[in-house]
């Protein structure tokens, strides 16, 4: 790093906080959340206003076939590779201000403050906009950036539907011509490396009074969906013994699955979604749909505990038809050692207090660490409530990840070594 | 009854049966069945069907400010109180051709053959068109009979909202409008009796080979709601110590209660509806509401039932917070001895085979009942099946059951005693 100008010193908290703020009123809630469900009307009006940053920053904007956005800043060497940064728009239904949107919002501000330093890299600087990577809309979700690692195929995206039978394939034009000019991007054009910046979702740099997780690694997850099958009829006339009930069936499974693969408490089990069929109080139900989301850091426990629910399930299908299966599944990833050095060598030059960490939640890093060095950066959020309309995070904080995002995307920029797993 | 001529004569099998098909086309579903919600498009088109049909008999149209419908063919003495027989035209979403439909078939069949047996009564006939009976998309049901009945008041019911935020009083004016020759009628008019022809819902008729059921009275039933009340959070980073899961909770609470509550086979115990917040695969959810329905005969046993669904509720509010409340409760009724004596003695005369019964399943007669002499007349169901597409009933037991119906209809359209609880 220059010992002149460090990009870091160009960030500014209150433009970076208006932006978030700003970003934050594209399908604001009344509770003070986020509703921006991925391909929705307020996504598709928040991906403009990306469109009005990048072009007052003076970046060129990239789209691709999923719909991933890209803002680029040119390094004076066009024969390398980007160094890429960013996160994703997309909102839980009731989510927060913060969630994938501050990553975002750090990528803008720390090229912006890359500019304001008047430093020129060798390499370009892009901010990268992954698709849909909640999932509540369009399941799963990480389509952008698994679309783009190659880690899942266009055409297994767009026929998923959401709840009122869209699907992505009719939701999809609608954003990509929101955006007409964004230059078409192929999949899997290289990436130098990729630094994402979010925030922790969980209540550790809080506690310990920390601003930045350096984050080693991402913890596995096991996805499934279990459909019971019973058998519709009159909640009045039918006698017990001989209803086939859904939710009968289902409650049991759920009771059963929770105490038995909750045993570990480095376990996160989760089952958030019921869908019930025809879900009206004077008909006994003939079908439950509900997903189980798995998740721990040892990958062979982790294959264990969906191994168990699985049988957990069979075992279940005595009056009603039980149907187990995996829509996703990803053993942990751990980040490349000198993409961590390096977030860990800013905080120390910055002075900002920092400690290693491992991320609990899913984030679009994980696909990229499978085609170039990546890392993340956290920062705290407010007793790690995340996921959730009151979800918040405080402008220092944000500030000073951003800063260190600056100063590592400058090192990266001007790295011209290419001994990496650059693709 | 007169030995001339007897309306039962006149009752056409093959009219009947194309105007029941003819009606399950308003709503129809490709597995067979009917989504006639109340007051849905559909419901409002069957509205003008049923006109029609009471124009082309030459029936005068009434309706009443919750949309019931009345086709009256006027009596000789204009100072009497009309016989009364209908039953309701909505749907369960996923409900059959026959459900309520069968008794606004058969007292237009009954009141045509009637007039084609040349028969003048001294009461007038009405055919009613009770709205909402099956309360999935407005809860609970039953507001048309409730309303003309004076149980529960039209201000009770004009802010209930289906799924989508509409709100009964917002789907109403449709339903008003759709029918501009009905004449404006008050609740509560007198009616000197009212009888209700429905399908049985249960499999006791066929597997008795009866035909039809002189029904002695309905069960009581108890419904109910619990919320259940957690916190929303990230499912891969809130550790399981610190988890507020409302579906957790609720599984625990579903799985006690079929356990205990259906501990007497006589009982009638459905968990039906569950809605879930926010409902995505990766958010802790953080409310669960859902509904209960207990029916049985005893209406003491119902009730200690009933209490101690609350207190299981109650047992389980350590984590999530859990209320439970009563939407609508009533005990077993008992129809009128002399009703229920007319209907078993139609049946005698039409050598049709019967059995006395009590019903299961809740209908608009309950209401009825409160203000004038009742009895309810079921036909066999193919196996029992209801609340399903599956639905199913033949030509032959319908025209029987709409035979026994002409003949009491035309005696108690004679019938001048007023000494009954007539209001």
């Amino acid at each position: 790093m220059s010992d002149k100008k460090r990009a870091s010193d160009f960030v500014d908290e209150e433009r970076l906080w208006a932006r978030q703020m700003y970003l934050a009123t594209f399908g604001e809630t009344s509770k003070g959340g986020v509703n921006r469900q991925a391909l929705s009307a307020e996504e598709i009006e928040a991906r403009k206003l990306l469109m009005d940053w990048s072009a007052e920053i003076g970046l060129t904007a990239f789209i691709d076939d999923i719909g991933n956005l890209f803002f680029r800043r040119d390094g004076t060497d066009p024969a390398l590779a980007p160094v890429m940064t960013g996160s994703h728009i997309d909102s839980q239904p009731t989510g927060g201000k913060f969630d994938g949107s501050y990553g975002v919002v750090a990528a803008f501000e720390a090229i912006q403050a890359i500019i304001d330093a008047g430093l020129e890299l060798k390499r370009p600087v892009e901010v990268a906009v992954w698709l849909n990577e909640e999932g509540s809309r369009f399941a799963p979700g990480m389509m952008g950036s698994e679309a783009y690692a190659g880690v899942r195929s266009l055409d297994d995206m767009l026929p998923v539907t959401d709840r009122e039978g869209v699907s992505v394939k009719d939701a999809l034009p609608a954003a990509l011509a929101a955006t007409p000019d964004a230059t078409h991007r192929e999949f899997g054009c290289p990436v130098f490396a990729f630094l994402e910046a979010h925030i922790e979702q969980g209540p550790v740099l809080e506690a310990e009074e920390k601003v930045v997780g350096v984050v080693t690694g991402i913890q596995g997850v096991r996805r499934m969906r279990v459909r019971v099958t019973g058998e519709e009829a009159h909640a009045g006339t039918t006698p017990t013994a001989e209803r086939k009930d859904a939710i009968q069936a289902a409650s049991k499974i759920v009771t059963e699955l929770y105490e038995q693969i909750n045993e570990d408490p480095q376990t996160k089990f989760t089952i958030g979604m019921m869908n019930i069929t025809p879900n009206v109080p004077s008909v006994i139900s003939s079908e439950v749909l509900f997903s189980i989301d798995i998740r721990h850091e040892n990958s062979e426990y982790l294959e264990k505990m969906a191994v168990r629910t699985e049988a957990i399930c069979a075992e279940f299908g005595d009056v009603c038809k039980v149907e187990a299966w995996r829509i996703a599944e990803s053993d942990s990833v751990y980040f490349d050692d000198r993409m961590t050095a390096a977030v860990e060598e800013a905080c120390v030059a910055l002075k900002t207090p920092y400690r290693r960490m491992f991320s609990a939640a899913g984030h679009d890093a994980r696909q990229l660490s499978y085609i170039c060095p990546t890392a993340m950066i956290f920062v705290p959020c407010e007793k790690g409530i995340s996921h959730n309309e009151a979800e918040n995070a405080t402008p220092g904080d944000l500030r000073d990840g951003a800063k260190v995002l600056a100063d590592v995307l400058t090192k990266l920029g001007n790295d011209t070594d290419t001994n990496t797993k650059e693709v």
